[in-house]
């Protein structure tokens, strides 16, 4: 087992993934879901040993996580953190929804984050103890017009962690959420039509701070719930959503 | 106006003060409340510049928070972020409780607090923002056995943080809340007679986690919601108790 902390990122091709890394990499070896070359590069740089893990950026594919757990075992014989985001945005008035809607929600946004804790947890244990930190949604946090079954969805997933984090108190694993909203990349921009000025302008009037979040502001929150300097909070969730929980 | 960002510590002489103040040094000056000298030398020797405000530690004492805000400005011309421990413990059972026990709960636990948002806000609105943590307790976050009043008034706190930070969240100034228990510090150790091995040992029988924690976890917790990385959250609440909430 090496001497310098192994944190898993389960997409570091997109959303908080790169930032993260970069902000790990000084004091962490890294295994990385689907990182773009660049970046790998980029963290090397820093003397960071960086480990790829492939197609495994939807941890909803059953053995997605199994294979993030793998590479970190095979190539540093360790895993001390974990960092991943799931969940899968499906809108639309409850009153219009069908099962079928309901149930995409629930395996986007439950069956994920269950089956990437029933991966890693395990693997933490029995390696001593770890943090798992996974990115939610603010609207599992508060009844979200436009997307009810997603809200219902994310706040099974941040009781879920809850549950799991109580379960596993006494073995040093710790297990937290930070719940989103607003976030400023691709995906979220392309959902919400603010790919140009005038839709960008519509999106932030709807947040209380004006403005959308970035992901190094994300990083920067998220760090001290996996970068082994504070190990005395789990269960915890955290809105992240310009005031809008 | 500097161009280093300026953080107050309403508390520099104990709990999360002194370990807060060196993580913030090096990219901050500082307003310290009441330190010890070896302190305030051991941080201008990182080159931060350090202002003392004296005898404002209890900041429910009226004026005390005002005079932070004072040296701030007199001193550096700015304040960026402060951070403040508050609060009183009480303890007893309600049905042995009386109005007297009550009103000193509230005083410590919700009017020191409110005097602080009161005096500090305003300055940072009036500087174009700002960020405020306050270190309130886990106990508001749920019923707890042998301090019926310290609970209510502590939920009182974290309530007034959300309601606070809504108000000015247009106004650049993010305010949120982290609610501790267990933590190693004299005060805590003396009010649960844990100062000797027994002692301890009953206490941490008490933390799902099996330890206290420490204020440097704490410290490196905090960094995030002051230290200007990270301002896309307000009005959160985040418990910091070994697992207890």
């Amino acid at each position: 087992m090496g001497d310098r902390r192994v944190a898993v990122i389960s997409d570091a091709a997109g959303y908080v993934g790169p930032a993260l890394a970069r902000l790990l990499a000084p004091a962490h070896d890294l295994v990385l879901g689907d990182p773009d070359a660049d970046l790998v590069a980029e963290l090397e740089a820093t003397g960071a040993a960086v480990a790829v893990a492939e197609d495994v950026r939807d941890v909803g594919r059953p053995g997605a996580t199994d294979e993030l757990v793998s590479v970190a075992m095979e190539r540093f014989g360790r895993l001390d953190a974990a960092a991943a985001f799931t969940g899968r945005i499906v809108v639309g008035r409850f009153l219009r929804s069908s099962l079928e809607d309901l149930r995409e929600t629930l395996a986007g946004c439950v069956e994920a984050p269950y089956l990437l804790l029933r991966s890693i947890v395990p693997a933490m244990i029995e390696g001593g103890g770890g943090q798992v930190l996974l990115f939610t949604s603010a609207a599992g946090a508060r009844p979200t017009p436009g997307a009810p079954l997603y809200s219902a969805a994310r706040a099974a997933a941040n009781m879920l962690v809850r549950n799991v984090a109580d379960e596993v108190v006494g073995r040093n694993v710790q297990i937290n959420a930070i719940g989103t909203n607003f976030m400023d990349f691709p995906g979220f921009l392309r959902a919400n039509r603010a790919e140009d000025p005038e839709g960008r302008a519509r999106v932030e009037a709807n947040v209380p701070m004006g403005r959308l979040g970035t992901m190094d502001e994300l990083a920067h929150m998220a760090l001290p719930f996996v970068d082994g300097t504070s190990r005395f909070t789990t269960g915890q969730f955290l809105g992240f959503a310009g005031g809008w929980v």
